[in-house]
């Protein structure tokens, strides 16, 4: 289905070319504040027109249609929706029945047959995220309220890395890394396949900090589950780890274990963070790292092999319409949204118990 | 919480020193036929007892308490016990309040307090993942009734690779790898590792074939956000990567695109399988391919730092007790059992619809 | 939280005088065709403006935003909102910090505090029915299709009762009852509680016919669970029964067991239907029968004892803004649309078993 | 499925004659003590060899498996199961394959087929109280350290109601009513079922007094919707009403209309507590009241009409086996035991509200 969360939950509605995409937020408590700028500024960081994007216009600004008594959630479900107004369908015209390779088109063509929305993704599209980004971008808010700090950046675009130290530095306002000579470099990444008629796919990394210790269930209910379940409802993720991840397969157990020690304020810390501030599912009081791979844009310009659904005939087919050639940096508060919405959601799980 | 499933809901229970561990299986249809001697053999591929596990003899022998008349369900949920024999908390007493560095230990005392279960790990404890067995065992026996075979192998240990073909070749009896010569080599690393009082981690590759396209959800119910939620229920799992997974994030669109093409039987087909067998969260009609990180066991003989909780000192320890110096290969039917929940879960979803 | 069903589900969204009321039904088959004017003239049945109702004027037009392509569901979640027009937010001025006799204001205030909606019953208003109407309302056309229907009328208000046959009769246009004698002396009971400054109560009896058999689960997922439940978040519900109900608590089992036959059709039924056509939480093939008892109004012109939270004193208060004398015919097509959803959403758990 | 409850899950497994029936109860907080004696004591109120009940004879001692260290809960699931010792499937073989009016042995049969378990009403025996009063008695004992209690007691059998006042006064050992004459006359009533062969219905009330304010959530998680979907997974109720219940239906607003006031400790109460103690969905402070009316229990002696659904043929059968010619007593604790388990669901969740 479409939500997720247990004290919280967010449900997502709409597709590319309806007359609006939204969310719902059931399960915030009552007189939570939600500064409007701020939360458009963050819609801002992933709505398109940028340099790096495609060149659909659409302002993102959330309407609110319940849920708030001026700017304060009052107990009640919060449903804000966004009009879609920059659509052209026709762009999409000759793909009716071609599915586009790396699209969820064939596979939506056998779900739902010929009733599906055939319309630009859907509701496989990535702007789907945007809703995302709302639930999202309010419950940040709320987090700082409690001294947690979500951020992500792109780790990676291509083969290309970041060098810069994070989160201890903020990412530029450019292209959301942290060296700037990283930056320049992905930037080329990207416009090289754009000129290419290709795309090209990166890392996001996301830490947060500040979340207490005891956060989160055993078993099915860690973090680590929960956190990964609501990422791969990002488009294009194929992959998540945690701490020293991937990595921690290839080394010793005396060098993946974080020793424990009393930090000055007689708190437990751990000298390294190889475990990503999760053990056994739950928050051990450092940072929770973890970072998600991102696929290059399906959509590209190039001519691609496909199949015809209707002649039943297999054709060469060219994708229209404006697209990314790489979503990696509109992914990056995505998943700070998504990070933000599962660690709110485990905070209120934690506080009944108490 | 301990249960994940929606049409089929599994329920996890006991802990490593508790009379029993068990599950329960809710929402099978009737008349499923268990084939207990090969459900046995399952268990048996997790068992300890193994040259490259630990010393703790457990037959592992679930006994089926309700849900069966004879060895058929019955459409009433069936549950398993298997009771603990071989139970020796006397090797805990010493960590009772010294956590061990990257188990469970700190985190259970923070969310549980001074009444956790302080015994062998207690609910984290790795032994939980025998009842997982019993529900992916029994589960496995059905898919195959359908022509869905769940297969996985550890695709290496440490640095070491397993370069055998895989599904294509069966893994061995001694170690579950595809080529001889990379098994002993594996072995070998398990066994330098052990010699040094260490431990080590590997990944483990699953590949189900013959699930049908249609499979899954939009968003946050697709298949990738399932199999990933439930698979960090098994400790020590870091990541987990779907086709080319990471991989994905350096390449390019055009590398990555699975093209279509109709097969000779008329059916749709993709010429590469990179995406995994999933696209949108929905399956393709490919194999559905993982890969899982396993980090290091964490119990190592070498004496590691730690803090004493109750007198508030930064201390040395060392891990006592029966410990694998590698648990990957016992982790490999797990991550099957995992996977077969997940897909029979997700076909009955489908059927409704249609 | 806000939300019930589980192959589908429902999330109810607004406050009586947000900008908005709504619903997101997730979980609908592609390919169901929507007649949008049948829909209206079912929301119309529920829409204030009659004789026996409140003179808030409010078309309840609702618009769709997604899930729709045409008139037909594409598989996505299907979004309707419907704004609030004729909001007066002055009427409730004075009830702030006076909760009204009967009504959720007092248990919100404890549960949501200062920040809660204060105007109109907020997300507690009767209002908030008029979107399960939107749901239930398409829902009932998909279950005509498959040869289910859906009614329910005024069995009593206050003391009077309807005494046509139900459900081989059709209710009346000018209010919700068979007879056309009860029907005149049901709005005399209403006009006369009006004119008292006064409400009352009456039975909403519902029947579903052609439901099949087998539709439902064991124990906590019968068809009585699931409608009990989702009953009860219709305002003003203060008990339900199914079949004889109460009454079945003053007989002996021999009265109460219907007698099994074969039909002509070789089709088991049952000579009786004391059951309401639900054996162990199961349909055996006969029509679905309940009843749900509706309170009184709470809103009523006479003066009634309450305290003011804010002064902490006891104090008279009268309630202003324009309420019905009596909720019950409105909530005859409720009760029908909760239904619907409920043995719509069994039906597509029972399809995937077979 | 077999499970409810939100912050604390509660799955029942088992059939009349599998090995063991049993339950599981997840998401309890760590370090609750339970009083094993206490908890035997509640099982046998509703165990089966009273007077007025069936002679299999079945100790119902609960043999915990997992969850507890000790006496008490240590934060994993708890596991209890209970061997079945005294079962005669013999004594249903004749009845295999012609189900008992009144029973779910039809739709058992339609839902489950062949291979669903014919002996003892298998999954939907009413011996799978016993374990929802494993988890109930525990629950109640947590409840009672918060000042919350829960009673219930037969408040009519057949025609014949309690005149005692209730909860007042406390119910008598030898029958779940309060007054000793009403007592002998409800006894007599279901001696005179059995003698002619029959069986008798009746009503069970339940209160639960010392529940905060603010308990329950709006809509579709009121206390009323929870209360009400557990309950009905109790066999053979056919209805339940709150406070004044279906009688509300019959009176004016101004009669049913609580007046609030601030009592002497300055805290909101209602002068006349016709809500039941929930408004909105929330508990008010007041005592929680609810009513549950039990069908007379379907197995009688008296020949009955029914069918073969292997011969297709119309029959006379007889029901043999041990029967209870009135459960309403023995339903009792497990009334309280359904009202206790949702109650403390509830208070979990509100705690975390604040």
């Amino acid at each position: 289905m479409n939500s997720f969360g247990e004290n919280i939950k967010v449900t997502i509605f709409g597709q590319s070319h309806a007359p609006a995409i939204g969310m719902t937020l059931e399960g915030l408590p009552a007189g939570l504040k939600v500064d409007f700028d701020e939360l458009q500024r963050f819609m801002d960081r992933r709505a398109p027109g940028k340099s790096y994007s495609t060149q659909r216009k659409e302002p993102d600004a959330p309407e609110f249609v319940s849920g708030l008594v001026g700017n304060e959630t009052c107990g009640a479900p919060v449903t804000a929706i966004i009009r879609n107004k920059d659509t052209r369908p026709a762009d999409y015209g000759n793909l009716a029945d071609v599915p586009r390779p790396g699209h969820a088109d064939y596979t939506a063509a056998v779900k739902f047959g010929d009733a599906r929305d055939k319309t630009g993704g859907g509701q496989f599209s990535g702007r789907l995220t945007a809703p995302l980004c709302i639930a999202g971008g309010m419950i940040i808010q709320f987090l700082r309220e409690r001294g947690i700090e979500v951020k992500a950046r792109a780790a990676s675009i291509g083969t290309v890395k970041d060098d810069g130290a994070f989160p201890e530095n903020d990412i530029g306002e450019d292209f959301p890394a942290v060296s700037e000579s990283s930056r320049a470099e992905m930037l080329g990444e990207i416009e090289k396949a754009r000129a290419e008629g290709d795309s090209v796919g990166g890392i996001v990394e996301c830490v947060v900090t500040g979340v207490p210790e005891g956060i989160g269930e055993p078993m099915f209910g860690g973090l680590e589950n929960r956190i990964a379940s609501a990422v791969f409802g990002i488009p294009a993720v194929k992959g998540i780890e945690f701490g020293r991840g991937f990595e921690s397969a290839r080394i010793k157990g005396s060098e993946m274990n974080d020793p424990f020690f009393f930090d000055g304020d007689g708190r437990v810390r751990t000298k390294t963070n190889n475990a990503g501030g999760i053990l056994g599912g739950i928050s051990d009081g450092m940072p929770i790292t973890f970072r998600v791979a991102i696929k290059p844009t399906p959509s590209i310009a190039k001519p691609q092999e496909s199949v015809d659904l209707k002649t039943k005939e297999n054709v060469t087919m060219t994708v229209n319409g404006r697209h990314d050639p790489c979503i990696v940096p509109r992914a990056v508060p995505v998943v700070e949204a998504v990070a933000a919405i599962v660690i709110y959601d485990a905070l209120l799980s934690a506080e009944k118990e108490n």
